[in-house]
């Protein structure tokens, strides 16, 4: 519908217009010619990469001194189309006005800008080309999640973001609290009473939806999340951010082996979509991120994915005579490097590993029948290593519960968790993408600060 | 794609299958009648509302004696069409197995169960029927969401969910720390020294994705967040949540009355979608929660929504015969019963009002020129009032720059929301829809807790 008195430049370029003549444009100017008889301005107004030339055949008649790069404008003209040249769409003004002026000590000059520094100005980044291209992709992306999904017929799922389990293993909690700092209640042993506290008990930000995933899939089939998750791990790498997206589907009644086969079909389902439905911004990332990136992608697409199991990885990482860092032996995590092995210079493809070792693995994978191996599985792409990990879950009641006590776990605290075991259980599994990891591999950006519009890690809390 | 080994049962029930023998279905009883020659089972698997119905015809060849309500069973069979029937599809079983069983202290048996009573056992609601419901609805709802914005070329932002700004004015924040609490770091002057907390200063939980939308409109055109958000309020309502999803369509170059053409148009893409995508569900809402719903969300889909002023609505008020409990003048705030006269009695239909006391909205909002009132609207809908809040926003920097210094707002905070008026400063609205307060309306449904999977609320945060 058009709600909206202005055309947007997209569909201008995209000749998606009834409308040629008395056409109002707005947008920010990225940059301006003027000499006597002819002024061009170049103006972006964020709807796509592009910017639409403006000429101004009598620029005497124009405030044109007053613009600068970043002003906002709003211009009255007609469309002219030329054949022949690249730039085949111009806009010929016929009135003009300034909206927004951007004075001189605006940080946005037309020159390229670190990403360093960017940074610093999270603010403003979403005005320069890289970060519009990537908050656009971002925004596709998240439809192609949940339209894949959809057109599965998984539901989407909203698991709760304040939660009062601890989801063993996945990582620091970040604690949430109303409680007056100053003046901690205390209780008879003297430790901070948190029946006073907002929830009635101590709270967190979770780490993870799998395990409520889990609960909703055992009533409803498939499910998803797709949502915000946390980690106050104090890590200042490229790859981790102290909050990120996760997308978690959850099956009822799959094995392993169902999971592999969506799993596949769900990453190159994502990657076609990239490819079809976002081909400007793909462009541009093959362009000026990472060349080669398009064709990475769409050898992806085409591939077969391998399958393998660990114990055969392992094997192979063995003999290989490549110099690891890490030595390899069966029973060790598989660092990055083993898993680029596997991927880049063995099959040449995606491969999916399976049955770890369950001392490497979370409590809640199924058991086999070795009793030394779980039914998990890690989905290695050249360039990274593991994009995705997920397993079959152990839904049988006895053996959950005997590994859960081995482990020393709380009990009480994972009794509904246990419950939906006791009750009618059935065969179920899931995995986890981190949705900037994904956008990460697609676009070959290379820190996962600069997929996040407004990123939190150690320190830094700003925007 | 076809991941699956088992058939679902809405895909069987709606005919979409393309084999009719050798089919495997697995679900959960929830029902069992067993004679000599003959027994029936009622299964559920998630899919749809509707169970299958299966045929055994030799009784005794199967462990019947040991399947409950609750238990998950797999069967394989071929599927009969029955002609003339309501039930038009039932399966004959020739295979069937106990996957998981349900001991009889199962809490839900067949029966009705109060909604009180299945708040307390929120891990096994999602099984019943009317949670079933409530839970694909939801996710339907939430795909209608992103699909319009999808297609009327809206950016999908991710705003944080910690955040170290206080969003003035929109309510109590629940605190967000990693530091000792038995052990807190003082500075010099004996406060808590948040800079060796996590994130180096104070942060919280966010109250409203708005201002970063803000930020983001004004790079990219038109945007939007549907994320969750929260609030530390201790109220115990039946419509308030401490976590909840928000809906917040931000544009660039947009003015009041463009926006209000947008958000009538929203709301009746998403009403007329919950009626023909998601029938079963309506359907159901209708029967169950309150009848005649389905009619009043038609009605609205057909409406022209009212437009009028807060100054036109208090004189309306004012003039009317109507026994309010609260006195009507101008400058108050109007109240439930006064916004559902004007939308119930005196328009018959949704009404959008604008232009509100400064006093009464938010320091975004833009000063009218009568320097009075603020360009604001809140849309009213019968039964309940205000469903939808937005405003056009205050671009100019030196008039937003004064209102927030006469609001004592601490400026340096919002140095960068300043920022975006002051480099190529553009009009923009938005607004902000609670997505739990769209799905009690549609549905009927009278408290927020039956809306959510897993509801936070003062004192609760178990499930």
């Amino acid at each position: 519908m058009n709600y909206f008195a202005r055309k947007k430049i997209k569909n201008i370029l995209a000749d998606q217009i009834e409308q040629y003549n008395d056409i109002i444009v707005m947008g920010w100017v990225r940059t301006k010619r003027v000499s006597k008889n002819i002024a061009f301005i170049e103006i972006n107004d964020g709807s796509c990469l592009k910017n639409l030339q403006l000429v101004i055949l009598e620029p005497e008649e124009f405030p044109l001194a007053e613009i600068n790069t970043g002003s906002s404008i709003k211009v009255t003209g007609y469309i002219d189309k030329v054949e022949g040249r690249e730039q085949s769409v111009e806009m010929k003004v016929e009135q003009l006005e300034i909206i927004g002026e951007a004075p001189a000590d605006y940080l946005l000059q037309k020159k390229r800008h670190s990403f360093e520094f960017l940074r610093e100005i999270a603010h403003l980044r979403p005005r320069t080309n890289t970060f519009g291209v990537i908050n656009r992709f971002r925004s596709k992306m998240s439809y192609a999640v949940h339209d894949y999904f959809y057109k599965n017929d998984f539901k989407y799922i909203h698991t709760p973001i304040i939660t009062a389990g601890d989801a063993e293993g996945a990582g620091e909690v970040f604690k949430v609290s109303t409680l007056d700092f100053k003046n901690l209640p205390q209780n008879d042993q003297g430790a901070i009473d948190y029946t006073q506290d907002f929830f009635g008990e101590e709270t967190g930000l979770t780490v993870s939806g799998q395990l409520e995933a889990e609960l909703m899939a055992t009533a409803l089939g498939d499910v998803y999340t797709f949502g915000p998750t946390f980690r106050a791990e104090n890590s200042n790498t490229s790859r981790h951010a102290s909050e990120f997206w996760m997308i978690e589907p959850e099956m009822a009644f799959c094995d392993l082996t169902e999971m592999m086969t969506l799993m596949e079909d769900f990453i190159k389902n994502l990657f076609n979509f990239a490819l079809q439905q976002s081909p400007e911004e793909m462009e541009f990332f093959n362009k000026w991120i990472d060349k080669g990136r398009q064709q990475i992608i769409a050898d992806i697409v085409e591939a077969d994915f391998g399958r393998i199991t660990y114990t055969e990885a392992v094997d192979i990482l063995e003999k290989s005579k490549a110099d690891f860092e890490y030595p390899v032996s069966w029973g060790i995590d598989l660092q990055s490097e083993h898993e680029r092995f596997l991927t880049e210079e063995y099959f040449k493809k995606p491969v999916m590993v399976t049955d770890y070792p369950k001392e490497i693995k979370a409590f809640y994978m199924r058991m086999n029948q070795d009793q030394k191996t779980v039914a998990a599985v890690d989905c290695l792409v050249p360039g990274v290593g593991e994009i995705i990990g997920g397993s079959q879950r152990e839904e049988r009641y006895d053996v959950l519960k005997a590994r859960m006590e081995e482990l020393e776990m709380d009990l009480e605290k994972y009794q509904w968790f246990l419950d939906i075991r006791k009750y009618g259980s059935v065969p179920h599994s899931g995995f986890g993408l981190g949705f900037e990891r994904l956008l990460m591999y697609l676009s070959g950006m290379q820190n996962i600060r600069d997929v996040i519009a407004f990123p939190r890690t150690p320190g830094s809390a700003k925007f």
